[in-house]
């Protein structure tokens, strides 16, 4: 998965609302094209913020691309373990 | 969400390789086209077996379309609450 960048959201462990609002506030800035990443448990909060963001505040947003992938990062022991990846492209 | 017929595996509360094992049979069997489908916490699953199918089982799989949105559930009082859903589809 790229590195964050400007147009990107990586989800992780804040609250849904926290990245939703960061979304919302980067549409407004003028963006029309924001790319919400996440991996592994935080997959699921990745959609549930791309669904706010239509359901809640911009319905006629088009959710361009999807893609799932794997990641392999490295445990504590060393070991290498693999992630599942979601990359959710939203266009205004 | 449509209901679940012959070519659609649910993903819920069972392990993963579960979900696998039954996509692959299915494969197996004949069918050229799988739909993985999950609501809320299930979600990163339904990632998951998806990447252990192609990562382990079937490389040249292909996810031909990857589709979320919202259901509307009710909750044990009564109230009417949103759950994110995902649908893969996957080819061979």
């Amino acid at each position: 998965m790229a590195e964050e960048n400007d147009n990107t959201i990586f989800v992780g462990k804040k609250p849904s609302m926290s990245y939703v609002l960061a979304a919302i506030t980067q549409f407004s800035e003028g963006k029309n094209e924001i790319t919400i990443k996440a991996r592994g448990r935080s997959i699921s909060k990745a959609v549930d913020v791309s669904q706010i963001i239509k359901n809640k505040f911009i319905p006629d947003i088009k959710f361009d691309d999807i893609k799932i992938g794997t990641d392999q990062i490295e445990s504590e022991n060393k070991e290498k373990i693999n992630v599942s990846t979601i990359e959710i492209t939203l266009r205004k």
